[in-house]
């Protein structure tokens, strides 16, 4: 397997009411093949992950309005995973690419939520669990369940929940293109309204635009970057058929499978992106990922473990909580943003962590420069 | 290139008010389960076709929710390119089986169309060509666009479009699952109720719910039936930046491609399920696969080569027409009945012919015993 990373590119996320989901496109294709640096004929297909583009914007037909960027009309596929689409985009590009059909592909993530309301846009995310949402569950309650069963079995305080958010919003000040760029105390997370107790406003991600895009090839580049390993895993789509909530076994499945194809292990990994829509998903995330033990995660981020200088630095790029989730971007963005700090000589070996609905589906992409 | 249909399975189509998404998924999968007569554990993946389930049926997690069928809870993922969304996951499948990451997949297509009312599956639907759905372009406007054109350049009468319909009900009288079992005249589908002149009530495709699926496999199995070869073609979202009307160019770019794949030639193939959903449609596709040439598909089916006893049958199943068109399963569905039909010996060569939005996403995909 010898996939590289041959161009990346992220958009501003954020609220862009100046941007329709065709100019997300647009800038997004553009973005990345200037980054590439490569002839537009050369890309032989198109991948493109978005979750609800058919009820955010009332459109129904992405892989085609994504392959009229380019005069040869490359072949052109949507893939949805709820909110793990990107990371399920890079996954089939990835056994296109293995297929030998391909040499090299674009997969574009792209979300524009704030063409409806909040109440609308939160209406549309929980049919990712929808045998849940006819109880009246959203995704902030869905969650609270978890960080409460969390906090009785483990003994995670709020503060340690509160620190999550303060460290990705930190990591935040750096990125240019994330959402939020504003510090907060412990105190004034955990003191912000609630919204599924013990979830407060600040421990959720908020609703985004936004698009990113990458573009893979099995050919030679210039461009040394390679994605290693990937796997994907699946659960129950509602919690109340899961085994046990103080995991989530698709984040493990997918996680032992990468690691396997990559012949690596936790401690080659010095950065990571995990799919932190709330505080507690983050501490999930790194346990069941394998870097802490269970229960050890959340005492691991209070004692700055998980930021530059500890063990391993976890959401670089401020997470889906500080640079934002627009959701099918958000995946393709975590191999993205790991592809350029790896680029840049920051770290040699990266993972990203993509979920969909609670925990249903998940996927990993492990990337560096070589395997050991 | 070794992939064999392995097991297949479809679901009667039609207004199916007793049974929901969920029953659908669940009739599907059970179903081709037992005709593959396999171990539910060796489905290493599945892909999932549908268009709207969100906007249908409020459920945007469909992948994980068909995996809950099974205990090893598969890696699934959702396929969509509008209408051709069915072709197009059977591609994705083959691509995956062809990078050697598995071994044998589940493609399931589906969709459940009646939850709204026709004006809403009307809207919905029209979506997938959305630039024109804003000048109030609904998907009958549009191919009577197509067909106005095609009986201008190339003299194709009323008569000649109601030959389609007339064949094609005639054909879905010997399918169980077809949604329509009754013949009309030439009159009656020529005096039938204008919807978008020169289009009538009987020229269209009806609004559906069904399940279709197929487990592909690259491993030696008793059912000896392969696909042979696959292409997809894309072309520009609106009507109006192409530069003829008189043809689906992405059509003729899947055919070239998979007749490629094949080795094989349009005299190889003695049936054939195409887009027909509308009866010019089917001319276009007969002429655009390269089974007539321009301005004789029409005179075809007027004097009877497109069915039994002719030059070849095209839509056998009674096409989307007859059959019914519950968008996600179409192009599953005309896969696991040409499938059928090359198992039973009535055909040697068959090819499958899925198409989305106005024409934007084509997928062709040839089956056979083997190659000549």
């Amino acid at each position: 397997m010898n996939i590289k990373v041959i161009g990346h590119y992220i958009g501003k996320f954020g609220e862009l009411w100046q941007q329709g989901l065709t100019d997300l496109v647009k800038e997004g294709v553009e973005g990345v093949l200037a980054d590439a640096a490569i002839d537009p004929a050369s890309i032989d297909a198109i991948f493109v992950a978005n979750k609800a583009g058919g009820s955010f914007n009332e459109q129904r037909h992405l892989g085609a309005l994504v392959s009229e960027h380019f005069t040869h009309l490359p072949p052109a596929m949507r893939v949805e995973g709820a909110c793990a689409s990107g990371g399920l985009a890079i996954i089939a590009a990835q056994q296109a690419l293995l297929s030998g059909l391909y040499k090299t592909v674009l997969v574009l993530g792209v979300e524009k939520m704030t063409d409806v309301s909040s109440g609308q846009a939160s209406a549309i995310l929980a049919t990712a669990a929808s045998r849940e949402k006819e109880y009246g569950s959203t995704f902030p309650a869905l969650y609270a369940v978890l960080a409460n069963y969390h906090m009785h079995r483990y003994g995670t305080s709020r503060e340690q929940l509160s620190s999550v958010v303060v460290k990705n919003h930190q990591h935040a000040l750096s990125n240019p293109k994330a959402q939020f760029h504003k510090e907060f105390t412990l105190e004034q997370v955990s003191n912000s309204t609630l919204v599924a107790s013990p979830l407060r406003l600040l421990d959720c991600s908020p609703i985004s635009d936004g698009v990113a895009a990458v573009i893979l090839s099995s050919q030679t580049s210039a461009r040394q970057t390679q994605i290693l390993g990937f796997g994907q895993g699946q659960d129950t789509l509602a919690l109340q058929d899961r085994q046990d909530l103080g995991q989530l076994m698709a984040t493990k499945k997918a996680a032992t499978q990468a690691f396997k194809m990559a012949s690596l292990s936790q401690k080659d990994i010095q950065a990571i992106e995990v799919h932190d829509c709330f505080s507690i998903a983050e501490i999930l995330a790194t346990e069941d990922l394998g870097f802490f033990a269970k229960g050890e995660a959340a005492k691991a981020v209070a004692t700055g473990k998980t930021t530059y200088g500890g063990q391993l630095v976890v959401n670089p790029s401020g997470g889906l909580k500080a640079c934002g989730h627009p959701v099918g971007a958000t995946g393709v963005k975590q191999v993205a943003f790991l592809a350029s700090l790896i680029e840049a000589g920051q770290f040699e070996r990266a993972l990203a962590h993509n979920v969909g609905g609670s925990g249903a589906t998940a996927v990993v992409n492990i990337l560096g420069k070589s395997k050991k």
